[in-house]
């Protein structure tokens, strides 16, 4: 099977790229000697985890309970589900560990903890730091953080923190200081917790910008990250990796051409709405118009207006888009996470135009 | 089973609502005499279908080769597949009319009708017309036209317009104005066929704007709409409908409480990313908080953020939000169509918190 004969939009994942990735954030990690903790939220993959965690300790990050019973399913113990728990999820994450996965949750809040502690099965759980990003967490000198986990008590399993306001970095210098509040708010975090008595074997810590660009990790045990296995437009803007480093792309076919204008089959849906690069140094519109090889071939052509079923395309003047109702092209998203979660495949290419596999994803919940 | 027993996120679809919705449509066409052919792309529900049909001749619109696989699959034989087809999804096409499907396609240019024409089994085929959106179709005026139907010969079944730029009209009077424009359009390209001796069987045009403040539609012989059926703020914000008439919402549970902050597990991904209402008079940032009853209880409350997971809740000064990590929300949709892609089914309720049917989606290409 060759991309041309595939049915579009569909999902396009380049194995030679995601590899390519994988090695660089491995090397990125032996430097700093932190184990690596991959965020599967945007994969959604065994295939891809396999990938992703050979050489690594093999434990992953999760943000929805469908991916922690999948990847359990397929035999991945240790996974850390990384959005705060509510008491009424408790029960399937006990039916996952008892049946032999070691799920660890995630939270901030008193009344959670009291609920994860008295669980008939608790589970291992960490207590979300908030080191600047205003989401979740509580702040590493709160004394909140004493309070949470003396009501968790021996299910206290270590802390963790997101600084998913490195998105906003628009330096790589930026982003390094980021990391380092980051990491130094984490170890903070579980100086305090030492102090008081626990244990802390896990200090977790990650984005893909920071772990990237960190200067050290000292004190951190594991990193997470994810979105750097595909990469995408608003992750090359903000130099987590550059314009060739994106491995995942949407399939698509011209359905129109009228007079200035080209309309394809990849519209809101199968690009999603997302439009991150609106707020980066470039705007892609809704994403960059590359050939059927991925390559860029139409200078700065890109997806300017998305309908639900439509993508209309605003051509680079110096290269003028001249195709038959039909032939198909490639686009690179603005952000993976949100585009491949349109798609319950990955049609797998390596070096070639020949699909090589076909790799299932687990969307939902 | 309730919805306080639901996992969330999950679409929670009021049927009472959605039936007062079909009911308003049905009741906006007696008056002009038209039929309706529901656009099929926002519920992709065969038990929805049957609702919207009811009462109307039953012919269905689609957005995609899975929807007509789907519908017909569903004993739905006259299907209209409303996005420009290519020669490649011709096979199909002829594979589900071969099996007793009536499906009909689109097209606006000379090298596709030639590919249609000129197939073993060819379909039926509309000429798309263009009357204003800018998007597929030819001018009613345009010699290509004329072009276009004579290659399509025997195959010409009508002409087709969708005034999709009426979202962009911010009175009840611009939208109708543009719904003129739209009839108009489609009657003068359907006139310009006949004179030139080609049958016009069908003239479509719609949008849920234009439809519901047409001011006449003669010449018209069916119209199109889909958002309608659920609603959603954006249709509220132009007019469409009032905020009481959206019939989907998104259940979520309270994941975080942090001072200033609430968290809930509808993020980009439950809730799409679509920012349809930031051109609107009112911009509801990603979605109306509502209670798990699907009350406005909370004022002006809105998902101000929102993450892949995670929405970040901005509450109205006159209604603070006090919650427990677990408790459940509704929340309102910006643009329906995106929402529901998220999710594989509907859960549905009817008056009560009780949920008295699951009806399946059908998402992807």
């Amino acid at each position: 099977m060759r991309l041309a004969d595939l049915p579009t939009p569909c999902l396009v994942l380049d194995r030679d790229i995601l590899q390519r990735n994988l090695d660089t954030m491995a090397q990125c990690l032996e430097r700093h000697r932190v184990a690596l903790r991959p965020h599967m939220k945007t994969a959604k993959s065994i295939d891809v985890a396999r990938l992703a965690t050979a050489g690594q300790p093999g434990g992953i990050t999760v943000s929805t309970l469908a991916e922690a019973e999948y990847f359990a399913g397929h035999s991945v113990t240790d996974i850390l589900y990384a959005v705060g728990i509510t008491p009424q999820k408790l029960d399937k994450i006990a039916k996952l560990n008892g049946a032999g996965a070691a799920v660890i949750v995630l939270t901030d809040d008193l009344d959670v903890a009291e609920a994860i502690a008295s669980h008939p099965r608790p589970p291992r759980a960490l207590i979300e730091i908030d080191t600047g990003e205003g989401r979740g967490g509580v702040a590493p000198d709160d004394d909140m953080l004493l309070a949470v986990a003396a009501r968790l008590g021996s299910c206290l399993a270590g802390v963790m923190t997101h600084a998913g306001h490195s998105y906003a970095g628009r330096s790589l210098e930026a982003i390094a200081e980021i990391a380092e509040v980051e990491r130094a708010g984490a170890v903070r975090a579980a100086e305090r917790l030492r102090a008081a008595g626990h244990a802390v074997p896990i200090v977790s810590m990650g984005s893909s910008p920071t772990v990237r660009h960190a200067g050290r990790l000292d004190g951190v045990t594991e990193v997470r990250a994810g979105v750097y296995m595909f990469g995408d437009l608003f992750q090359a803007e903000i130099g987590t990796h550059d314009l060739d480093s994106v491995a995942l792309t949407v399939l698509t076919s011209v359905i129109g051409r009228r007079p200035g204008r080209l309309l394809v089959d990849a519209g809101g849906l199968a690009l999603s709405k997302d439009r991150s690069t609106a707020d980066a140094p470039r705007d892609y519109g809704f994403g960059l118009v590359l050939d059927v090889a991925g390559k860029r071939s139409f200078g700065d052509a890109i997806v300017r207006r998305a309908y639900q079923e439509h993508g209309v395309l605003e051509a680079d003047p110096a290269y003028p888009l001249d195709f038959s109702v039909g032939a198909k092209l490639r686009i690179a998203p603005n952000h993976t996470c949100m585009t491949a979660a349109a798609h319950d495949r990955y049609f797998v290419v390596a070096g070639s135009d020949e699909v090589v596999a076909i790799w299932p994803r687990v969307n939902g919940w």
